[in-house]
């Protein structure tokens, strides 16, 4: 019996939630490694309450891998529900209160998040990227000051701000990654880095020391999801652009496969030269939920994971 | 197969958490029957922030019946637990909450109980003993005015109220009944009432018309289980004032058996003497948790409920 396929998966938000969807399609052996920068919402508040790592993010995770049994799927909609109204309650996701709970309680992040696992009946596993939370500082050519470079700190602040972001940092710079989630990168078969808020999400997974260590050292093959558009972050940046971005933040991590969407692809022979340069071939494919989605579609996404993803 | 006893036991608090630990190790086959009418701490914020029934001793009741095995009992452990601190959430348990989220996602009282009784593999089944949120009003001899009755409104306000409680009533005086708790008390073979704070969490389940008729006109039987001392609701009520308290607030409801704790027996031919007032023999036995406690205990008050409730 050949073991299953064990796939490691980065990022952060919507992105992670979408590819985690889609992977699990293809294998139970699962972890998704999350960005935990956030400082915004539900988690920004909570935060700043516990001074916990931020849980928004690791609850999307989890409600990506539960169960598709009624259990898990009834769950996962309880634990993403937010609650409503303008009172001291309202905009918190039930999902981000039950994990900072059970933090506190149990005093153990790894286990808190398989017990919410648990709940879910998920498959694989959720780890946040870093030990503490952390804070993302950016320099951005602002709309209101083109000629400089400006310093933005705050995921919420630079995901939003106007201007074009150049390059990120974490604060602290050299936090402790999360052991298990260093684990699980030197123990895949593939890892898989986006797509997500490129300099918000994707781009912190590479510069915890720890986990970019790993991603760089693991035997594990690596391929990179690029974003679709419409993402305001990177509101104006090509796809070969998308490939610079993540050369300059991290330049000794070679990828093996670049996935694009068909719609991203401009100049195909420019885009697969920059891919190239990684080590990585480049797929096309349609991945988006319709045409001039911002969102990938997850059994399209699956069914491109599946062209390339293999046992090593 | 002998079908197993059907018992309904009411209260709030402690004291209902208490009768259903006690209960769920001699049956299954139980149902929780809630009072909903506290105003303070978790609960009533949770209340004026949503509109919403009280959840805290319904939670209590739920993780009551728990499962024994390490799932249910991991899982009310962490439902029970309370935020630490003093920002927003501090104070706030956590099933509180979970409950709260899962009301406003599914806007079904009932089915949001019983999602959270599967989480804890609960045994029987918790209810709410009326559909609406309510008031507690009394009637009170304050030690600051002794010679005349003062108005005091709010659970929280008579539960810690300096002076003797004489009566209490509910706000609305007619609210509707859970129609489910209504039929648990028509389909049980022992109704269970008590113990527990007397005129905050037990006499108001008394008080709900629907409810009031399903227990004068159920063909159960009905077990009284009388408070330990230091209560500081009913502070020097003797057992036998307790017994003429649940007669002045429910004249027409008979009694089969009256549990007492040895600790409250003054005067054992007088309160057997009430207790057969209201149609009740009298159970002397030794339920607290030590000499001089106010908390049942849970095994000792098994083996007393043991001596009395047989199948009909």
């Amino acid at each position: 019996m050949t073991s299953p396929l064990r796939v490691a998966a980065l990022g952060g938000g919507h992105g992670l939630a979408a590819s985690l969807t889609a992977l699990r399609r293809l294998t139970p052996d699962l972890t998704g490694i999350v960005t935990v920068a956030d400082n915004g919402g539900s988690s920004g508040r909570l935060r700043e309450e516990f001074g916990i790592l931020p849980p928004g993010d690791l609850r999307m995770a989890l409600a990506a891998l539960s169960g598709d049994d009624e259990h898990g799927q009834r769950w996962a909609s309880v634990l993403q529900h937010r609650f409503a109204g303008d009172g001291p309650l309202a905009g918190h996701a039930i999902g981000n209160l039950l994990i900072a709970a059970i933090w506190e309680r149990l005093g153990d992040t790894v286990a808190g998040l398989d017990l919410v696992g648990e709940l879910l009946g998920s498959k694989g596993r959720v780890l946040p990227m870093a030990a503490v939370p952390l804070d993302i500082e950016a320099d951005v050519h602002l709309v209101s000051a083109p000629d400089g470079l400006t310093i933005v700190r705050g995921q919420a602040e630079v995901a939003s701000v106007d201007g074009q972001v150049v390059s990120v940092r974490l604060d602290p710079q050299d936090p402790p990654a999360c052991p298990e989630a260093v684990a699980a990168v030197h123990d895949a078969d593939w890892v898989v880095v986006g797509p997500g808020s490129w300099f918000t999400s994707v781009m912190p997974t590479l510069l915890v020391p720890g986990l970019r260590d790993a991603l760089v050292g693991t035997s594990a093959r690596r391929a990179l999801v690029l974003n679709l558009r419409g993402d305001r972050e990177t509101e104006g940046l090509s796809a070969t652009d998308h490939l610079e971005v993540l050369s300059a933040h991290a330049p000794e991590l070679a990828i093996d496969v670049v996935l694009a969407d068909s719609s991203v692809v401009d100049d195909a022979g420019h885009l697969e030269a920059t891919a190239r340069q990684l080590g990585a071939r480049l797929v096309v494919d349609d991945v988006a939920q319709a045409l001039g989605s911002d969102q990938h579609d997850p059994t399209r996404l699956a069914k491109a994971f599946g062209r390339f993803l293999t046992p090593a």
